[in-house]
């Protein structure tokens, strides 16, 4: 028997969609618990202050070490909305896929968009379906968060003074997704860090720490994060090249291929700007928690143009440019 | 000078990210307000209770009689909203566009959706752009209502005695984009219906007549809407062929066509169920309104096994089955 697909009809409206919501949808994500067969879900918010954000996630392969298509899809409107210090608490769902996708892989991804769910505390109340001919299946999520009443954590609040902490080693998203790509094996096999990073932020928030900028190098990686909050605070923002962590495995591949781990995507680590005086108190606040273990104060902030520089590990200073076209297309 | 078009860096979350986000959207919907560099915006919400729903949007073509895929993407998402009662106030929009889409044809998509987002008074708040190798352009929205303490209005509140109210005349938005898709040319030519139905659904509401559900027949058309409410439900409709309003026009192609136009996909126009005691009411407030001049009372609800029946115009009675596959992909 023919392995079941996707068919033009599962996107049409009628009776085959509704056995795929069924059948595929709300078997693995659960119903909103309100009538699902309404045009709008029903939800209750906490308070009157809200973050909102969308995203869409495409990535090839759509399976890759450390995660899929679905990982993504949860985890990084989870983290837009946990980058402006908001509690993560619904998603929306929007599937375009391509006839002939197989019904057995889209619930694979289902199945890690439901497990994220859960580890991130938020609920998926809204999905649509539509398919298309041909290209690779995208997952759009849209995210609501509760936001806190004070204080406003924006890219545009950096001050000089501020230590740059990273709450991670970078650049494995990126090196993840390309080795499985383009067939590469590296020594080691490097996986995703892909992961909510809610509860990371929670904890940094909760140890009193003056937090002003929370950002997730994923596109553009760190080097494109750090100009937009040079540009967006007009400040210059300096960093330690030696002290941002990278695993070696990372590093060999970026030195193989050419590439700056500085500008590699990364889905599960964060950049904050704390005031000076707070760094020691965020760090020991990241580390006690199993996403923060490897967190670093990489750089500072300070009066000057707007720009990001990096000292060398060979001693030097230099321009860390914001990187132009994509590295590596359709990442996340 | 080569046309300005969509490049895989428009998707890289670089420089040529943040000229197309200032450029085209920022240009086109207008700023956030708020910071819009940040991850997330931040919205402020009149009650804790809300709508919230998605829909991905792609029509080929995206251009038809009568609007573009931009005009579908805020009308669908509004209209989702607008059908459980719920104010719209807020939506998110993502982009997925085919590399070498025209940067002037992006425009013209963005500048629906900002003109349909003023007419139904609502803010696009949060953006992304992801780029594809091909396929047609596809716009993802979310969106966000306040929701009226009561009544709950939903698909499976229909009652025995409620009248079946169809506030326009069905068929346009199918027949306009198959007319376009296919080269025909009717003997008038036949615009979509797509529109808000907000302000129309407040008129409604604001006539006090007891409201047990709305729909709006999207894909699937009539006969899949009222298919889904009697299931929901569990009731019998009965609907009268007669009544139902059909353009002269949108009748000659699909009787040349061999569609049946209740079959046949709308985006501007609405099944309400009102108790029958209240359905003159409901009429009168409708006619009222612009975008309700045709409205009419088309059958009614009663007790029985879960299906739509029709009376023929020639006296007898069918049954109107949901209909499978889809009639015409890529609609909506």
């Amino acid at each position: 028997m023919a392995e079941p697909v996707v068919t033009r009809a599962h996107g049409g409206g009628g009776r085959e969609m509704r056995e795929l919501i069924r059948d595929v949808f709300l078997a693995g994500l659960g119903d909103a618990g309100d009538g699902g067969s309404d045009d709008a879900a029903r939800i209750e918010v906490p308070a009157c202050r809200l973050a909102v954000t969308t995203d869409s996630f495409v990535v090839q392969p759509w399976r890759f070490p450390g995660g899929n298509l679905g990982d993504l899809a949860v985890c990084g409107t989870v983290n837009d909305l946990a980058m402006v210090g908001a509690r993560p608490l619904y998603l929306t769902a929007g599937f375009v896929l391509p006839e002939g996708f197989p019904l057995r892989e889209l619930k694979e991804i289902v199945e890690r968009m439901a497990e994220r769910a859960r580890e991130a505390g938020v609920r998926i109340v809204a999905g649509d379906t539509k398919v298309v001919p041909f290209g690779d299946p995208v997952v759009n999520t849209a995210g609501i968060g509760a936001l806190p009443e004070a204080p406003v954590i924006s890219g545009s609040a950096a001050r000089p003074g501020d230590a740059v902490v990273l709450t991670g080693d970078v650049g494995r998203h990126g090196i993840a997704v390309l080795s499985r790509r383009e067939g590469i094996g590296f020594e080691a096999e490097i996986e995703s860090d892909v992961a909510p990073l809610n509860g990371l932020v929670a904890a940094l928030l909760a140890s009193g720490a003056e937090v002003h900028v929370l950002r997730d190098p994923t596109r553009g990686g760190v080097a494109g994060a750090l100009n937009e909050i040079a540009s967006a605070s007009s400040v210059e923002i300096v960093i330690d090249e030696a002290r941002v962590p990278v695993a070696p495995a990372v590093r060999s591949a970026c030195d193989l291929l050419g590439y700056d781990p500085l500008e590699v995507a990364n889905e599960g680590c964060a950049l904050a700007f704390v005031a000076g005086r707070d760094a020691q108190r965020a760090l020991e606040a990241l580390r006690a928690h199993p996403r923060g273990r490897r967190a670093a104060v990489v750089g500072e902030v300070r009066e000057g143009p707007a720009r990001v520089l990096a000292r060398t590990v060979l001693g030097g200073t230099r321009l860390v440019d914001e990187p132009a076209g994509e590295l590596l297309p359709r990442i996340c």
